[in-house]
Formats: structure tokens, C-alpha cells, sequence
């Protein structure tokens, strides 16, 4: 066992402080990651606040992580001392299930185990990220490329792949017009890879504040929902809809916006139902979808993609005691575009 | 201009009488149809019962039409006289859009002309198949072929392409795992269809009362929805489900029986927004697609695709004085599986 340097939420309404955590011993296959970077992600809020269900406190979230490998295990091949490496939302899986055998663990039908808040398979509290070290079995982690700005690695590993999955799934690329909806730490993510792809790419954000940014990183276009015009102008044009947004929109006026065969795909998840009319997908043949972060495999394969193309996140590096203000930056939305903690600063 | 006989609605709420309506001159492109057969769809009960929008009245409904050639036009080159064809949903559309182009004209950007109650390229508005006669551009008629016995052709031209297009776009076959939701006409057509496809077959119905015949048409397992055992044993099970329900269905449920990449696909349509859980389509990357018949090239393709594999709805025989019986027995599910009116007892 290690004790560690973490930031860490003693209840679900107390702010977060600094504290210690305890790490594994590094066993056969394991990787000890000595932390640089870790993401601020909107998942770690509402999973702190309890909003996601009721959770084991202190508990340490972050599930971007970026850092350099300081062990490995007497098994371990994948990884070196020395080596630059990343770990995202899971650190394990069953590995025996059909979606596990074709490298989609996030979609374990015995429940991949999420970085934080979850019980691994030997019983014990995943902690996340606000940490100085980390220890993951290697197979879980990713090799991170050095062309990738250091600082700015970290929100790719989930920021990142939770927009690269759907559009590599859904075939974003030249000829295809792809429009993502909000404009936050997922969505200028999709922008740029969507972009970087090829695709044709409108922003269909709540105002036109970030429209600079927004054509600077890759879209043709970019439009107001708070506009109505926006959707009469708009109706059956993309081919791909990536929804960032968690709040609650309207779907039906959002899908009335795909043409024949597209597909708009949610990966912000507002927690209540919300309505739909099928007569909306009627009509073109839509479809509405959702997707999870993404496998192991494909969180590789979005990295080297970043690293071909010199995307990486926008990002303000904090350190560890602006966590708390960060957090309520993020809730309205006063970031631009990903809070990345300097590991560095803890405790 | 000729004078034919047919059975049509004086307004939403009389029952259908026999009547006669006008069908225009045989156009350059036009073929003149004598009717044998008209299926009786609950879209026909929907539209004369204005539940669909308002009508104008008297309206003779059925899109569910087959009979023999008896005129074609000067310019007319597709069909000759003699020929067994039928006609489906639709009669028109732009034919210059680009859905068009590629043969989708289900979904013409213009609109497509519907066969009843819809307005007409020349201003007219169009008459159904309760009919002895029919006018249509060669352009919408299907070449039906007389392997297809001729009684039970009729209800292929909706119920059949409505479940054949979506099995079809989404590749149902061997290997694929494909549940029916619903044994009414459509339902029982897709149970047919997927399974001439290849696909093992599940039938989702309220109660085992049509256990029998579902497998008779080619389902391998039978369920009831009634029993909710039934959602938690087939969890994650499905690639693709056919809903042919138009009525309310608990869609969480439902969507939770698709496996990873699946797609539930509704022909049927409830008028009302149902409620959608965003984290059910997260799960396995589900998706939720709406489908509308079919067009003109995969019409033709459904019905040699039913011909090769001998397949033909279950129908039963009336004459045209039972047609309101018939509704009120379509509106309580006694129907095993489509009425087809025998047009030689029209008026």
C-alpha cells in the first residue's frame, strides 16, 4: 500500500479538501502512474453532489488523467518507466464478455469498473484522479503521444473520446455535415475532431458568445437554438447531430433538423425523460441515439488521431485549492473550454 | 373522365356507403387499373375519421391495392395491359429532390402525394383503392407477380413494404437476433419477412394467444409483454426490434431488450410524445429510428423478395357491405391478420 496526495469530497455538500488516499501495491499487471494532469469533468460534480446516486465518502473523483509511469508490475509488457501514459472513466472490465471481446468494455455486460465511486473486482473503492499517483492495471492504460501538448492531454480521456466514439461510429467525415449542439468541454471537442475528420460542421449553440472560437476550431457555421428561425432554416440538413447538452432540450425540434438516414446522438444524459414524438422519426427515417465514452482500443486510436492532426483540448490550468471554484464555474458554464488541475499543487 | 363505383366516407363520423367517384383520363404516362383487391389498413380508419388532420368529404381511403392493367398511355412503357399490378401509399411525388433521386420518394423533400386525401400534383385531391378503378402514373405502379396468390396480395403494398424497408435498411438476417413487437397486419407480415431474411425471430406480444401462429410464420420464440419476467430474460438481447404497435408502449422497457449497437424501429405511431430516458440508449449505444414504407424500387423488391420465398399475408375475404363491420373489428383487434375487400361487390 501507498499513501498519496488527493483532493478528495468528505460528503456529498461539503467542499472538497486536501487529504490522503491510500494506492494498491503495484501487482503483476499493474502500472503506477505518477500523476501530472487530471480534467475537471461535469461527470465528477454530479457524482461528488451524489446527484448520480449515493456514494462512499471521502471520496476522490477525476477521470482524465495524464501522468508518467513510475512502476510496472513483474507481468507487465504494455508500459515502461519513463513513459508517458493516460488513464480515462474505467480501470477495469470483465474481459470475458461478448462486448468485452470486441474491445468495447465500456459497454461490459457485467459493468466495466468506472476510475472512481466504483467497486472493483477485488472489492475496494475505485478513487480517481486528484491524486499525485495512480495505480491501474496496464491494460487500462493508454499511451499518451508526446506531440500532444502535456498540460492539455488530460480532458481527452474523456472529453475526447466521448466525442471521437460517435463520430468515428456514425462515420463523420468529408461529405458528411455533422452538427454538435453546445459548446462546451465535450462540445468544442467535437468540433475539432469532427472538423479534423472532414465533415462539413455547424455549432448549434444557446447564443452566438463563442461563434469566434467556434469557426476557429473547425465549424462552417454556427447558429442560435435561442433563435427560432434557427430550426426553420435548418429542418432535415445534417447528416449527424452530436448533443453535448445534459439540460434538457427539445428533441423533437432537434431531430426535425436531421435529413434522410441521420442520426443525432446524445452523449450528455439529462436524468429525467424527456418526450418524444415517433411521428418526428418518421419522417427521414431519423434516428436518436446514445453513446458512452469509448473502448480501450478506441481511446487509443482517438490519441494517435489527436496527436496526426495537433488537436488538443482548450484548456485553464488551475491549481489544487481552485477546485471548489472551479466547480461552480463549471455549473455556469464560465469555462473555456476544460479546467485541468496541476497535480503538482496538491496538498 | 369515368365514372366509377367505390365505397367512401361522407364525413368523419357516418359510416361508408357506396357511392361512385370521377377518375381522370388515362394521361401520356398514366395507367388505368381495374381493382381486384383492396386491404383494409387502420391508417384507412385514422384518415376517414379525421383523427389525422381534417378531410375533405366524400373521401374513398385503401392503399392497399392490386388488379390488372386495362389502359395504358400513349407514353406509358412500364406496364401493359393485362399486366397484375398494384398500387401502395402513395401515387406522386416531386421526383426532382434528393431523396427522390435515390429512390426514397417515401420521403420527398416536396412531399410525396399520398394515394387518398392528399392533394395532387394537378389539384385534385386523390381517391383510394375502395374502388372499383383506379389512374395512377406508371411511375408508382408495382409489377406483382402471379406466383403471389392474388386474394392476399393486396395488404404486401402497406403492411409488407412498412416492415420489409426497415428489416431490409437494417440488415436483419442470419445471425441477426430480431424481435417483432406486436402480431397484428404488420406484425405478423415482419414476422414472415425477418425470418425469410435469415433472422431468428422473437415475437413481443401482449398475451400467448397467437403463440401458435407466430411460429407457424417463422418465429423460433414467442413472448409476452404482459409479463414483465419477459423484459428482464431478454435484456440486451436484440439487434434490431420491429415495433408495429401504434399504441403507447413503455419505451425504456423496451429499448433495454437491444444488445450492444441495436436499434428498435418504429412503423407504428402513437399521436402522443412517449417518454425516452436518455441513460437507456447510453447503455449497449442504443438507438431509436422511426420508419415509413417504402420506396418505389424497394416496393418492387419486397414484392419478388415475397414471391421467391412464398410469402403472403393471412387474410380474410370480404365483400364491400362488410367494410364497416370490418373497422370496428380492425379497431378491437379481431383481424387475423388483414380484411381484404373483394372489389367486384363494390355498389
Amino acid at each position: 500500500m501507498k499513501t498519496v496526495k488527493a483532493y478528495a469530497a468528505p460528503s456529498a455538500t461539503d467542499p472538497l479538501i486536501p487529504t490522503t488516499i491510500e494506492r494498491r501495491d503495484v501487482g503483476a499487471k499493474d502500472v503506477l502512474i505518477k500523476i501530472a494532469y487530471a480534467g475537471i469533468c461535469h461527470s465528477d460534480i454530479h457524482t461528488v453532489r451524489g446527484e448520480w446516486g449515493p456514494q462512499q465518502y471521502p471520496l476522490t473523483v477525476g477521470h482524465e488523467i495524464v501522468g508518467v509511469v513510475e512502476e510496472v508490475g513483474s507481468e507487465a509488457t504494455r508500459h515502461k518507466v519513463g513513459d508517458r501514459v493516460g488513464v480515462g472513466c474505467m480501470v477495469n472490465s470483465c474481459r470475458e464478455c461478448a462486448n468485452c471481446q470486441q474491445g468495447e468494455e465500456q459497454y461490459c455486460l457485467n459493468g466495466n469498473v468506472g476510475t472512481y465511486g466504483a467497486t472493483d473486482r477485488d472489492g475496494t473503492i475505485t478513487q480517481g484522479g486528484y491524486s499525485t499517483h495512480i495505480v491501474v492495471d496496464e491494460d487500462f492504460v493508454l499511451t499518451v503521444p508526446e506531440s500532444i501538448p502535456y498540460e492539455a492531454a488530460a480532458p481527452l480521456l474523456c472529453a475526447g473520446i466521448t466525442t471521437y466514439s460517435p463520430l468515428s461510429h456514425w462515420n463523420a467525415g468529408p461529405g458528411k455535415k455533422v452538427a454538435v449542439v453546445g459548446m462546451g468541454g465535450l462540445g468544442h471537442m467535437a468540433v475539432k475532431i469532427a472538423s479534423a475528420m472532414g465533415a462539413e460542421v455547424t455549432v448549434l449553440s444557446q447564443s452566438l458568445s463563442k461563434q469566434e472560437d467556434g469557426k476557429r476550431f473547425g465549424a462552417e457555421h454556427y447558429y442560435a437554438t435561442s433563435d427560432p428561425d434557427t430550426f426553420k432554416q435548418l429542418t432535415n440538413t445534417f447528416d449527424l447531430i452530436i448533443n453535448t447538452v445534459s439540460a434538457k432540450i427539445d428533441l423533437d425540434a432537434h431531430l426535425g433538423l436531421l435529413g434522410l438516414n441521420g442520426t443525432m446522438v446524445n452523449v450528455g444524459a439529462p436524468a429525467d425523460a424527456l418526450p418524444l414524438h415517433v411521428f418526428t422519426l418518421f419522417n427521414q427515417r431519423r434516428s436518436f441515439a446514445g453513446s458512452g465514452i469509448g473502448g480501450i482500443r478506441e481511446t487509443q486510436e482517438m490519441l494517435d488521431f489527436c496527436a496526426e492532426h495537433g488537436i488538443a483540448p482548450e484548456i485553464e490550468l488551475i491549481s489544487a485549492d481552485a477546485i471548489n471554484e472551479a466547480y461552480e464555474r463549471v455549473l455556469s458554464s464560465d469555462v473555456r473550454y476544460r479546467f485541468v488541475i496541476d497535480t503538482a499543487t496538491l496538498g
